[in-house]
């Protein structure tokens, strides 16, 4: 079947590849020519505006929307504005499910167009992995939409069966789920990000403890300010994190793929030059943190997670500053120049 | 080669039996004479006292202690002094990486035995997945016992090799490590728990926020004691947990062998019936968590994980209830019959 | 001057005592109409409807609104409704300062009518000690009602001033503050509950630790699901929590007046009998990690003391079972029938 | 009756300062002669060497060791070869209470000393304020030591009694206590500095969401690698934040010796200029933790608090940049060049 793609960036185009590999086609827009231009070439049908682009699909029409999520909102009022009814627009960019859900209400009841919110994950290894989709929508929009789920998806694949589940593969086994009604497929995407920034602080966390492991090589002169490290001599280890990473890659409890990609990253350049460590988030950390507080949910390792990276930023340093304030207020404790 | 193996539980059974499928020996002792009678079955040579185990292992002689931690000590001191210089002992159990460093220092300088410190990851999956091992002690002894390392670790499988790696496989592509001197080995082993608690409470909390994502469903009456829900038209979705586990198995940022493990325990039984929810611990968090404490490291996400397990047991309840007579003291309120 | 109160709980009610023992007068209503006739006892004027209490007052009226938050908007907009130009409304009670900022610039805009967000701390206690008020809104408006605030708030005292404050004394030192434009008031209440959180969950996880300092007398049987405690001879103390509070309040750095309320709840009831450790949370907490997280800012002190007030109510069961499901599957780990 | 003191810093000087105002006696002894000379200026008896801090002191001798834990050892060592059956050691220092325990039992078993462990708490402050004292060991020992106590202590003072208590005042209300045997005394102090690192970081980190709140005013721009501030209209207030801590020191929940303290480092400097935010611990922190841990009781907040100072000394520079590494090799994600 065919699907009309907006926003030409690395995932949707990959996206519109990988559907045309199975034989469906494509309608390609982005407001750089150039991208468009390349998909051409690829195969699909270019649209050089967004009247052109719904022009070019055929009913109901099914419009794919990639963008930053800070323009999602325009750009689905345009483009709703040039579609009918019955038509799908599918959201598969990072947006907040409030939004999606506020759009599908305000889309059905206006307009009767259809609003499918997919989250896709994937990042940068979906054209050949295939990306994960969470779906959420109406069962029938979804319905019509499923043989691209099923493309963009990466199938069953050669990954070990879930024991107790035979017979032909559930749609979740393919990779693509539908979640239930408007705003929850961008909810499970969300919470599937937030235990992302859970699991990379666990392993960053503990690789810093196997980095630290040498402590007690350093000699230390003694102050009423520091802490002597106790017991040097169970802190004179200097490990190999790449290859203590690649290790854990076979057989042990803690394999995935996030520990693929750090070994990865560790192998070559094992100090990680080219990184400063301030780290970005882009927003579903902080909405699932917000959503359990909503629900009276705990969260500590995931806001534990959550935080260390605002702290990356240098925000903390304000409370930071009070802390060194009180401590010379009460102790008389004047900072050390060099830290511990 | 040959080795010796003290304690046939689980996981030492199986180290035997993967040995011997690849043309290695095994001498197998326990206290239990059932236990061995059944490695004998299986081809393993029995022994029936500690003083006919050694007896029966050739010299330099290899000994695999497989026990739990509480009498490791013990075993090994009543091992040691049946032991001749240049004999090797291999910890497998789960000691703390201290008591190893003490001992392989002790066994060295006094009876000039070699200890070596092995952190076995695998659990009850080994005998077919093969156990990651991480190992600590001397570089000889090492290379001597490697042999049976390379066997009893995965192997390279099928798993993709990492980037830049190329040509004979590292031992450490095969699933196993020599990572340093004594305690090394336990060092890595308790790190990578430390890892696998946080990564479970990153699922756990993950999953829990799912699983309240229909808390707008549920009416509260308003009172100056509980928070309404804000906007409860976004918490009315009843996600089926197992499904979206199974999804996030293929192509997800968040695909693991936990994960894998999850999808199989939601499977069927979705609201995880026969589990209480008291989360034993066993050593390793707590040794990791203190081990990043000496090194100044922080580590929140681990020790937020461990903390959850502690709670789960009801070992906040005595802070809880000064919480709740401090809002008494101070404001007057009193807690409501079923919480918030 | 008049002040005109709706809502006669402890803490409206007790406002009005306080400030007519400066010589104001005030117009009380409420819609239960003995709470009425206790302040009319007292020297209060009453009223028995909204239309009575607004014909009461002087203009430019003060009316100060002191109820749940659940239905502050109703009642704020009936009231605003028979309000002319220039009237001010106080909403004491405690809202979230968003609503309060939407509030503001609508009621300004439609009406004409002014609106101050008062963030009201003293719990129980203010009638005695005054109460501390954080207040936020129109610059004039502030100061038409400064005189009434002056009076409620708690004055100078006998606290020693904050070295570097002479003369007169400036508003915040007599426990009143012009925080900034609208929401400001709420905004800093809501934040000094967060703080409040973060200190009492401070006190009771420090006060737990010293409940516990006698663990090493408790045996415990060897296995390896459960970790023994590490050297018992060190845990052998029986400490008499409710001394150790007391003798806190005097000389130490973490005195306080938490403190002191604690020291008194533990004072006679050491055990917390009566309590079963469910921690309300009334939203401010809430509120600030929110807050704190569309900020950019790291909060994992404050996050933490909210997340532990949740599992008070059970709130982290789910998780919890997810946790003992994932031992048992990778590890065969049955759960322990009594914890640790 | 009279003290021996050890170690004439600000704290032991002023010590000695406090109970001769008092008419006790005291002897005094430093390694630096100058500061011996202080205190002989002062009234007291001086001494210059070890044995004759010994000889001058009348039997059964109480001396005070106040200095740094890292010496504590060797000079206790020294100080107990001098001295004789029926002696009093006290340590005043912040020792590992493991540390006083081990050398209690020693002390009495090998020489019969008694050995006193204080927790002394009060800073800088004590000399006019008295020190809140935290005793551990021989209840006979204590008992004779008992006027010493009750005069370096801060005395009831003008602080309210805890409702309930009336007759003499008992020792805690004095602001000391025997809190157990050997050890508990630096038990309780090392639990009372956890806790103050909790209250610390609650107030640093409300204060920095004060601080933030004019998030809203920054304009950002839109990018797919940073989250957009949700609702910029409500981040507007440019908070004083000298002036919010001085309104809080009246009628507020939060009120403490802390605030005023932090109140009074902000009057004056409110961009607190010369501190850097390198946050010192001085081992109380983590002793608090690791306790905590070994009696399997949940500190996150303590434990937060522990962390960031950490941080704040760029403990987790390691850890982020994993972070970093992570997210490019999954989503292709480059470092933005200032943060967010």
């Amino acid at each position: 079947m065919q699907l009309g793609m907006i926003g030409l960036g690395r995932m949707g185009a990959n996206i519109i590849r990988r559907i045309m590999r199975d034989g469906h086609t494509a309608v390609a827009y982005d407001t750089n020519p150039d991208t468009v231009q390349q998909l051409v070439d690829d195969g699909a049908v270019g649209a050089n505006s967004l009247e052109e682009f719904v022009q070019k699909l055929e009913k109901p029409r099914v419009a794919w929307v990639m963008i930053p999520a800070g323009i999602t909102d325009k750009v689905v009022e345009q483009l709703s504005e040039l579609m009918d009814e019955g038509d799908i627009i599918i959201n598969g960019g990072n947006s907040n499910y409030r939004e999606d859900y506020d759009r599908a209400v305000a889309l059905k009841e206006n307009q009767g167009i259809e609003y499918l919110d997919v989250g896709t994950s994937g990042g940068v290894w979906g054209l050949e992995r295939g990306y994960c989709l969470m779906i959420g929508g109406d069962e029938d929009a979804f319905a019509h939409c499923e043989p691209l789920f099923a493309s963009i998806a990466p199938g069953l694949g050669d990954i070990e069966r879930t024991p107790g589940r035979d017979g032909d593969p559930a749609p979740e086994e393919q990779g693509y789920l539908h979640c239930g009604p408007a705003g929850s497929g961008h909810f499970v995407k969300m919470v599937h990000n937030g235990i992302e920034y859970g699991m990379m602080a666990a392993y960053a966390e503990g690789l810093n403890v196997l980095h630290k492991a040498n402590a007690g090589k350093t000699e230390k002169t003694h102050s009423a300010e520091e802490t002597p490290l106790d017991q040097p001599q169970y802190f004179q280890y200097d490990l190999d994190i790449a290859k203590v990473t690649e290790v854990w890659r076979r057989g042990s409890v803690i394999a995935s793929w996030l520990l693929d990609l750090t070994a990865g990253a560790l192998n070559g350049n094992p100090n990680l030059d080219g990184t400063a460590g301030r780290v970005s988030d882009s927003g579903e950390g902080r909405w699932t943190i917000k959503a359990g507080i909503d629900e009276g949910v705990p969260t500590p390792v995931l806001a534990a997670a959550l935080f260390a990276r605002f702290s990356s930023r240098g925000e903390a340093v304000y409370a930071d500053k009070l802390l060194s304030a009180m401590r010379k207020a009460f102790g008389g404790h004047v900072e050390l120049p060099t830290g511990e």
